[in-house]
């Protein structure tokens, strides 16, 4: 089979079979096809398309490109969610706990990875003591006894589209929704979660700039996944401006807390309880709103934070960060104030996010240091009326640095506009 | 300027501007655009084109890539010939000679290559002592005097060209009419002739397998000719079956001789007759009528055959050899039987090509030597009435070696059927 004729069919608009699909992956994974010929294909999958079958035999070749991890060993209904990206994303501290408390089991492997803040695993960090390097032997028994557990991923896992991921990032086919459905499907399902919850992400600052490519997106990956047996649903969510009001890394983890305190930001607080209830209803017959009648209990009532607590000790950090945030750490505030009246209009995510990492939140390169005190809070949101003035973001600052990029940046993504300006619902849909 | 920009640009299907077009291609030259980038581009330029203007920059980027040849010190109107490629094309063996007859300057540099059978110097080279090495003095000095001459081409002639055709050839994403003009018009406008004639080939065996498809090649390829000072002129020509009747080398000599004898095959006639009166129709206010009056003046009388004599002579080569087939190199000559009574519904290029090449007559590998004496000879034609038994084609075989999957790929490339079928026209269009 030649890559060659691959290629050509692909472009000639014409289904590819699963042998062919096989045999151009693995031979671009195994250095046979050259990355010429591989960037050739995926422009023409630009075009092209894939059709569900495709974009299933694709997905399956990934995900068993590397080390598949069966889980085995945990009890009950074990349930994972993936976001499709974001600025401000600490979900996972969340959902995680309110998981566990409602009596699912969540064993997460996340990243550390380069972007505007840390990952999962960075933020964790922030806590004294804590540790994501567990044996399989304590992580399995961890899960089972606290019903939350966050990992480093370790192994090979799904190197096909750590490759294909690198040379579609620059050769311009990183857009497509069946290579996007793939590539998310296949990290996804390389892990044996029973269940599964996505947050598809739609706007300015996601992937997805409109709902109708978000529910293909989302439509798309709920077939492969309920295909290759997993129960999965899949939340469509607004992002025309970042998650919350914290951006950073231990700023990000007080968000966390509060939220599961039932004390956090609204909007935040309704993904959380949006993508919980869904979760629960994928192992229950319980409705999407019975189910989220439970995760408010769960956060009512403090089990949920407590799950976090008891995550946080299994895994050698000190919990008393947690009851105190003063101990974590923390950075000099300074404000940022509107200077005209009128309304927010638009935050974009990717320059605030770029602000951040420019204060030194996130690694540019795999070697840079994450200063964890340092970040940002949004104040003001979209919609939200707002006099010259007034402030409308806090930075914490490294003051031995300059820092006045930064806040220029910050600033120019946060737009002010004299028109009343109504902000978009969360949650725009669920894909089942 | 980054290639992901410009990818991304021509992927949107926006137009590139000049710039960019000079960017990307330059830096793919140079190296500093790697080849998967280039390649990205290449099928995104495939599904999305160019316009005439963006084939125009590519043409010129191209053109000025390498060294450029300027002629001067040749006298007169400097005309150049074209083919798109095809099987047994020993045009210009012929429409040289008869250019010069007619006072026009043919200046040419043709090349080896690899093929089904040797190139024009390949074919020349048959004739003993003719030399294809000349000084550039002497060159200029001959076709001042003979009017016709072949060179070897030298120097470092569109190596953008080069680098990306062989990129295009493994990637799928050589049928692009934007990027086959660009290409043929980059190579023949670095060489600075006066005139150009476009032999555009449509068919089963061309490039172009339909007349609309050859249509817009020849318009486009005009148009960029024309912009860049040049006249130019474009001739429509079937391809449905190799051109004449001979495939090999020293036996497309002799078809050669036969036609600047006026004796050659009717169909190669035809196509001679066509380009040589567009090609002086170019520089004279001549109808195509007038004009080829005038070639077949030529032909009738001696003139385009003594022209070859001359060529011939200036060139080191044995004159005797042309007025004594006899002396060339040959072979044993083996018939190939029609197995049913019928019609001749279709002979594949290709497979001609193939079986020729199968023989020994063209390079499989840069090193391959060409057996001058081997070929073959297709006796029937497309619309040719023939009996079970009746000769069909004759090889020109090496008896010392085993010929039967030569003959046997001959065989199947020649279609009969029981229905009577009409040959189409050899000349499909002209485009001005």
């Amino acid at each position: 089979m030649r890559a060659y004729d691959i290629i050509k069919k692909k472009r000639d608009g014409q289904k590819l079979t699963q042998e062919e699909i096989h045999s151009i992956v693995m031979g671009f994974v195994d250095g046979s096809v050259p990355d010429y010929q591989m960037s050739a294909f995926l422009m023409a999958v630009f075009f092209n398309s894939m059709d569900e079958e495709e974009t299933y035999w694709l997905t399956e070749c990934m995900r068993t490109s590397g080390d598949v991890i069966d889980l085995k060993g945990i009890e009950g209904f074990t349930v994972d969610k993936h976001s499709t990206g974001g600025v401000g994303d600490k979900t996972t501290l969340v959902l995680g706990p309110v998981l566990a408390a409602l009596g699912l089991k969540v064993a997460k492997m996340s990243g550390r990875g380069l972007g505007h803040t840390g990952g999962t695993i960075d933020k964790l960090e922030a806590i004294k003591g804590f540790s994501c390097e567990l044996s399989t032997e304590d992580f399995i028994k961890n899960v089972n006894k606290v019903g939350v557990v966050v990992v480093g991923q370790t192994g090979n896992l799904v190197p096909a589209d750590k490759k294909i991921y690198a040379l579609r990032d620059v050769t311009a086919t990183v857009d497509s929704i069946p290579l996007i459905a793939a590539s998310i499907m296949s990290k996804k399902l390389a892990v044996a979660n029973k269940g599964l919850v996505l947050d598809v992400k739609v706007g300015s600052g996601a992937f997805m700039k409109n709902l109708e490519d978000a529910k293909k997106l989302a439509e798309l990956m709920v077939k492969i996944g309920k295909q290759a047996g997993r129960k999965v649903t899949a939340v469509l969510t607004n992002m025309d401006e970042p998650l919350g009001e914290m951006i950073g890394n231990a700023c990000e983890v007080i968000e966390a807390i509060e939220t599961l305190k039932n004390k956090g930001p609204e909007s935040f607080t309704t993904l959380i309880k949006a993508l919980a209830a869904e979760a629960l209803a994928l192992n229950t017959n319980l409705s999407h709103e019975e189910a989220e009648k439970k995760v408010c209990e769960v956060l009512q009532n403090g089990k949920a934070y407590e799950k976090l607590l008891e995550m946080v000790k299994v895994q050698g950090g000190d919990t008393s960060m947690i009851e105190d945030y003063s101990k974590l750490p923390s950075a000099q505030s300074v404000d940022l104030k509107a200077d005209k009246d009128g309304y927010i209009s638009n935050i974009q995510c990717e320059e605030v996010g770029l602000a951040a990492m420019m204060l030194g939140a996130g690694r540019e390169t795999k070697d840079s240091v994450i200063d964890m005190g340092v970040g940002l809070k949004l104040v003001k949101h979209v919609g939200d009326k707002v006099s010259a003035g007034d402030v409308i973001a806090e930075l914490y600052v490294n003051t031995s640095k300059d820092n006045s990029k930064a806040i220029a940046r910050l600033k120019s993504a946060i737009e002010i506009v004299p028109e009343k300006v109504t902000a978009q619902k969360l949650i725009l849909g669920i894909v089942k």
